[in-house]
Order: structure tokens, then C-alpha cells, then sequence
């Protein structure tokens, strides 16, 4: 497998010296991913790779920005997340996918590994960045997952930015829909038959983004945030916002977020068993997640992958799927951004 | 801990007849929960008592039949919930509570150990009894969650019978709004106060049904039916429909059924939780099942219980809330329905 290797090196003598005036001398660090599916490079232009690597970079410095200067996991989740909310390159805010009623209905969730405090909404139409609403759903109420029209509502309590229709609007995600309608007109009774090679049209099934962190105080977060499935209907509900499937995280062992195919997710209950795995047979958070999305997902027919990261530092980005877009960010220097296998 | 105790005995010959007609000389099982709770022997009236034990009768009876013909434990689970969704009893189906709105808003799941195949909906309105619409999702989708109108949709696919605004109509699920509405003005921001002593006013918190079978194929399942939280507002949802948190089924470990403050139910990722202290750390469900429900959840202040069953037909009842309509039936003859510790 060839490694697409956009970035390796030492961080900048001044992030370093910024970092020392703020740390408790522990190490700290920050891994994301932008999707996982069938993302080949023959079927990627230079261009188009371009913008993806210059996003997650993006996404990667401002987080590790947040931690240098002493923000905690969770901010750092929440800053970089917006990031590639924003960007209409991934499908999460901006760039969510259409369901099969031409709208965008957003799913999101965070959880802080110190606490184990939870927050998650799912199908909100009308915040323009939907982490900010899972936050809010876990700093200021006593629950753990809104739904719909409720959690837009609640999301006003934090004074969450909202957007409307118009602002989520893509032309490239509005033509594949139009695409997919063609080609999978029931799509949920007999699954998708849809073998496209290109990838945008492929990325419609594991959009999502997710970033997972370690602060300077040793705590760790996890949040993921998705637009869902092109086409999606019956207020179909993925495994981004389902606390244990996409998104975990626990100080005893790790955080979590997952992109792929969500229902073999939730069923596989992805994020908490690497939890699991780690916590009850002393597996490190490599050996967990290779088991999980290797092994376990693997032989359900479960394809994507996840990222995360232990209380140590260490970081994981198994996946198997063709491709993921992914990065980390390390305060020793390490840097890596990836797409390919 | 006064037992109180309905039913112990041996079930009748004619049971064990009709059970070699059809058996593969397995044994099977199954075990319900009607929601945990502040419910005190003191607070109870004999005939309310007896009204909730004749209708955990009712529906261990049902789910055993079927288990004894040769049914599946997924038929046994969706027979004993209906009966429990039925009556008004229970904070499931009819007798759900009602939202800050004045609504019923019901969450119901279920998942097969043998598949781990799972179907959940969340928020519908209009399904007379939500453990079928589970259970189409489960059995006709490649999804396994949908939420509000369009699980609703959905659940037309199965033609599941629904049931209007004044079906679900409860008087004295109405009067508990309005009580709750005069005291609890905030919930949301500063929690629930409530210190009443009246079980039907406590029940409020925790009213859920669950059931776990295994059949005589060896096979276990679990599913879960609520109708939320008295006064919700925001589109709350809790941990019944979680996959992972409230319903979990797994043939090489557990099926579990989860009733409780939903939120520290989701967090802990409860059902799961017990299935992998199974698979990883080798305890016995009991084992397994203790150390969440009065270890791990009881340190994070989760009030609740849980029923499990495993393939041999083991069964656990635990919950660490002052009580917890229960209830067995197994192929061995061996039967008990409890409310109190």
C-alpha cells in the first residue's frame, strides 16, 4: 500500500516555546478524520487532493492551537470540528448531503473522557455548525441526545450560529442526490447497489468528520459530526451521534470517532468496545482498534474505520474501507496527514 | 429486603407437554422488567400490586407460550412487550407519559443475538405499539434507527397499527404532567427536585418495559419500550433505543433490557457494558450485571436496573432503585415476579 504522506516534521520552534509557557509537562496531541469509503487516488485529482489536505490541516493546527495555549480536549474537539463543518469538502455542516426530501438534516455528538459527559443531536436542519449543539446539549441540560425541532430549540440556549437552507446548499451534493435517485430508487429495502467509481459520488456513504483529543491535563474528548446518507430517509439515524457506537471516550482507556457505514457501527457498538477490549483484556489502543475494525466489523460487512486516541498520546487510524481522510498532530513534533491506504 | 413474591412453582404439565412437541430438547426463557423506581411496599395498595403482577403475569405467560411452540426469542420479546406496551400500567405504548407539550412521545428497540441485527425508533407519535416498528426497522431496513415522522412512514412498510392522540390519553399520566409541571419548572437547567413519595409520581423518571428470551434454537434477544420522561421537552431521547445503552443482544454473551435514569444509562453504555465484562473478562452475566448496575453505575449516581439472560438460560435481575417490576419463566419450571428489593 502506497502512503500518501503530505506532511511529517517538526512543529515550529514557536509552537514549542508557546506550548512551554502554559504546560503541566504533559504531552498532547490531536487526530482527525474527514470520512472513510472508497477514495482512491486514481480517481483524485491533484486539486482536489490539495483541498482536502490544506482542510484537515487546517482543522489539525487550529485544535492543536487550542491545546498549546492550554484549552482543554473538548474545546480542541469543538474548534476543529467547526473547521471541517465549514468547508463544503466534507459532509458535515456546510457540505451535508441531501436527504431523499431535497433537505440536510445534520447528526452530532461530543463526549469528555474526564467526566464521561455526554452530548448528541441528530437531524437538525437549521445550526449552521451542529458540535456546537451536541456541547451545548452536554454543558447546559441534564440529557444526553435531543432530536429535531427540540434540539435546534434547546441549541438556542447556548446561542448556537444558525443557518438556513441556502446556506447548506451545494450544487455537488444537490447533483448526487439527483444521481443517487436515479440509480438507487429504494435504496433502504435493498441497500445500495451503487458502484461508482468516482469519488464524490462514493463519499455519500461515510461522510462525517471527527476529531478525538489529548489536553494538557491529561484528559481526552471525542466528537463527531455527519450529515448523514445521500437519499436518506424515514429519519434514518446513524452511528455519529450514538454514544458508544461513533463517538466514546474515557480517561481509563480512550476516545473515539468513527466514519462508515453506520448501522454496522451501532450494531458492532464500535467506539465503546475498542473501550472495552482495552479496559477488560488490557489490549493497547492499536491492538483494539485493529480488532475491532479489522477483525469484528470486517467479518459483519461493516466497512469504514475510526481514530482515537489513550490518555498517553498514542494514536490509532485503522480503517478498511479504500481509503480515509485523516491526520494527527503531535506536541514531540509529529505530523502526519493521510488519505489513501 | 422483604421478597415479595407472587409466583414460585412449577409450571403445569400440560406447559411441559406441549414444550416436547416442539422442543430441539433446549431449554428457554424469559425475563421482563416494567421500569425501576423509588416504588416502596409503603406506597403501594394491594390492589395495585396485584394489578401490576397480573399484567407481568400476563406477558411472561405470552412470551413463554410462544417460546414453547417453537416461537423465536425475537417473537417472544415483541409478544410479552405488547402486552406491556398494552396496558396503561406502564410507561410504555398506552400508558406512556406526556411531554412538556402535552404529547406522547415514544422510543422503542430491539436486537437479535444471533444477527446482531437491531431496529430502533425514537420520538414516533402514532404506533400503537412501538416495539413492532423496532421491529419492522430490524427486519425490512438496512437501517437500524429512524426517528419521529419518518419512522412513523416507515412503520407503515409492516403495517404496524397505530393509534391516535386519544388512544394514548391517560388521565393520571396527565395529572402527573400537570404536578410536575407546577414543581419542576426547570428541569432541564437544575435537574428534577422531586423528592414525592407516591409511586406514580416517581414512576415518571424510570417507567420502561423490557423483555429478554432465549428459545429452544438456543438464540437470545432483548427489547426495550418507553415512553420517556414526564414534562421532556427538547426531543429529549433516552437510553431505551441506544444500541449499546439500553438494548443489547449478543448470543455469545448476553441480552439485556436497561430501566433507569436513561442518561447515565447511555453514558455508561450499560448493555454493552455487561456484554463485554463477559466476553473479555469472563464473568458470569450475574457477575457481569452487578458490577454495572452497583458498581460502575452506582458511583456515577445511575439510578436503575436492568434484566439480562444468556444462551444457557441464566438470568439476572439487578437494579440498585429502591424497586423494579420483574419477573421469570423458564423451560425448568421455575417462575417469580417481584416489585420490591
Amino acid at each position: 500500500m502506497k502512503k500518501f504522506l503530505v506532511l511529517f516534521g517538526f512543529i515550529s520552534a514557536s509552537l514549542f516555546s508557546q506550548q512551554k509557557t502554559n504546560t503541566t509537562n504533559k504531552n498532547f496531541a490531536l487526530v482527525i478524520h474527514g470520512g472513510a469509503g472508497t477514495i482512491l487516488k486514481e480517481n483524485m485529482s491533484p486539486e482536489l487532493e490539495k483541498q482536502y489536505t490544506d482542510k484537515l490541516n487546517d482543522a489539525l493546527k487550529a485544535g492543536y492551537d487550542t491545546l498549546s495555549k492550554g484549552g482543554t480536549s473538548v474545546d480542541a474537539v469543538v474548534t476543529a470540528i467547526k473547521i471541517l463543518e465549514d468547508s463544503p469538502l466534507f459532509n458535515a455542516g456546510k457540505g451535508s448531503v441531501f436527504t431523499a426530501d431535497g433537505k440536510n438534516e445534520m447528526d452530532a455528538a461530543i463526549m469528555d473522557g474526564k467526566t464521561l459527559k455526554a452530548g448528541a443531536v441528530a437531524g437538525v436542519k437549521t445550526i449552521k455548525n451542529p458540535i456546537t449543539a451536541a456541547r451545548c446539549v452536554m454543558d447546559k441540560s441534564q440529557h444526553v441526545m435531543m432530536v429535531g425541532s427540540g434540539a435546534e430549540k434547546f441549541a438556542k440556549t447556548c446561542k448556537c450560529d444558525t443557518a438556513d437552507a441556502a446556506y447548506f446548499f451545494e450544487q455537488k451534493r444537490w447533483d448526487q442526490l439527483q444521481k443517487i435517485k436515479k440509480t438507487e430508487k429504494t435504496e433502504l429495502d435493498h441497500g445500495s447497489s451503487i458502484k461508482a467509481s468516482d469519488v464524490e459520488f462514493n463519499d455519500k456513504k461515510f461522510g462525517t468528520v471527527g476529531v478525538a483529543a489529548l489536553d494538557q491535563y491529561g484528559n481526552i474528548a471525542a466528537g463527531t459530526s455527519t450529515g448523514g446518507m445521500t437519499n436518506k430517509k424515514y429519519g434514518r439515524v446513524g452511528d455519529a451521534p450514538i454514544i458508544g457506537a461513533g463517538t466514546y471516550a474515557n480517561n481509563k482507556t480512550c476516545a473515539i470517532s468513527c466514519t462508515g457505514h453506520g448501522e454496522f457501527f451501532i450494531r458492532a457498538t464500535v467506539a465503546h468496545d475498542v473501550s472495552a477490549l482495552m479496559e477488560y483484556k488490557g489490549l493497547s489502543l492499536e491492538k483494539a482498534a485493529d480488532e475491532v475494525v479489522n477483525k469484528k466489523l470486517k467479518e459483519m460487512g461493516g466497512e469504514g474505520g475510526l481514530i482515537g486516541i489513550d490518555a498517553k498520546g498514542n494514536i490509532t487510524m485503522p480503517f478498511n474501507s479504500a481509503g480515509m481522510y485523516r491526520g494527527y498532530m503531535k506536541s514531540d513534533g509529529k505530523k502526519e496527514i493521510l488519505i489513501y491506504k
